[in-house]
């Protein structure tokens, strides 16, 4: 059993990544699909009049600042453009997947931050009113009784709170503890870079191969969005999960190329 | 095992209709809710620019002109705001819900009309690229996997092609479709109004009880929306529906008040 994370950036070849994953699946692998959606929602959210705000939090990570107005829009794209695309390709493709958010089942569960402290311009800042969290328990139920059914689940965020509201997770942390909750060998986490680079301006400088021990030497090469990557790959491996892979989801064959190494191999 | 369809027009309390569903199933029934969204996919298709076309057609039914672009929108809306928000209102209530269109597990399978004839100002006209059809076949295994894993499953359009297309399909019919199939006791439609109304504009005229046999005599004063609902209707009971009951979704407890005969009853 394989976790696949296709992110939601601009470039990527979800029409690739969907006949790619039918093949595997047709294969007798079982595969669970996890994808984003943030170049999307950007895109719509301007157009409805709210355009996205990026906050960086006190350690330097960077999310969306989700209001109750931003979380609609979000679970209109992720949960209704994005997952019933990805759903209607693998169904053309022959795969019966199932498009499902951690709302569904509570798959994805956790704490929403009541109140974030971010960096603007320089001074510290308390945001309220924000609907983020982070997913702590994953309810593997649902997604069991769909894999012994042979159906293919296709999971977005947003989580649940243990309350009951919908939160804004950040995808790859939540595809890592769900590739830990099923003990699965690999998590890919397919995106529209090649893997983890020296130089994030040049594709070549791909660091090929990096074993857990030897993460903090590499870690600062991580920017943006790869920070939360290589997060969620440190605690996949550290709760179990054998490896996981950072690839290139602009190719043909993504995910067949992640499996058989390229990119780049934490484990 | 009853069927409740809830409509998308304004002034429907999804609170009430959330939390009336969940003391029925705590009670020990099993119910499936399907739910639309129109009035809100109306809204949001205008903030992006992409105003709402409604057609009539030859036999004057109204329908969305559905183009790929709204197909997405309409998407957005349904699977995604209205979908998620009524999950999240279920498991607010302690009710373990899962959110699905009729593409995931192909629940609700048809044909697409390739080309539809519609009257506008007098005249016939014909329209391609149109993204419509309508349910002809119903695949319950996902449906029956979640109600025997205890779930409740909350089901919108779209339906699927067989070709695995995505297509806008009345919600009331495919609710019909649904509870035929699965030879339900009751299939409830709440919507915006008390039931079948003899005078549109006066709510105290509401039928409250049709035998099928007399339809034909009632179905006169069926209008704009309600047209689709009797049609839905006559369909269920002809395939084995006991009853149907249109009923108001604004009040109090909705389903509750539906069960107990308030509204409009069909046998």
């Amino acid at each position: 059993m394989i976790v696949v994370k296709v992110g939601g950036s601009l470039g990527i070849d979800y029409g690739a990544v969907c006949s790619d994953l039918a093949s595997i699946v047709k294969a007798g692998r079982q595969v669970i699909l996890v994808h984003g959606g943030s170049a999307e929602t950007n895109r719509i959210s301007e157009q409805l009049g709210k355009p996205p705000r990026m906050v960086t939090s006190v350690s330097g990570y960077e999310s969306r600042y989700t209001d109750r107005e931003t979380l609609e829009i979000f679970e209109m794209v992720y949960c209704g453009k994005m997952n019933k695309s990805i759903v209607e390709k693998l169904q053309q493709n022959g795969i019966n997947a199932v498009g499902l958010s951690g709302l569904d089942g509570r798959i994805w569960e956790g704490t929403r931050k009541s109140a974030i402290t971010i960096v603007e311009a320089g001074k510290r800042k308390v945001l309220r009113d924000d609907f983020t969290g982070r997913v702590e328990r994953v309810n593997l139920e649902l997604i069991h009784l769909l894999l012994r059914g042979g159906f293919t689940p296709v999971l977005t965020p947003p989580a649940i709170s243990y309350e009951g509201e919908a939160i804004n997770v950040d995808g790859d942390r939540a595809a890592a503890m769900l590739a830990s909750a099923l003990a699965v060998e690999k998590l890919i986490i397919l995106s529209n870079v090649p893997g983890l680079l020296r130089d994030i301006k040049d594709e070549g400088s791909l660091i090929p191969d990096i074993p857990l021990a030897r993460i903090e030497e590499f870690a600062v090469f991580a920017k943006g969005r790869m920070k939360k990557k290589v997060l969620g790959a440190v605690e996949a491996i550290r709760d179990g999960v054998k490896e996981v892979v950072f690839a290139d989801a602009r190719t043909p064959f993504p995910i067949t190329e992640a499996l058989s190494g390229r990119g780049t191999v934490i484990h």
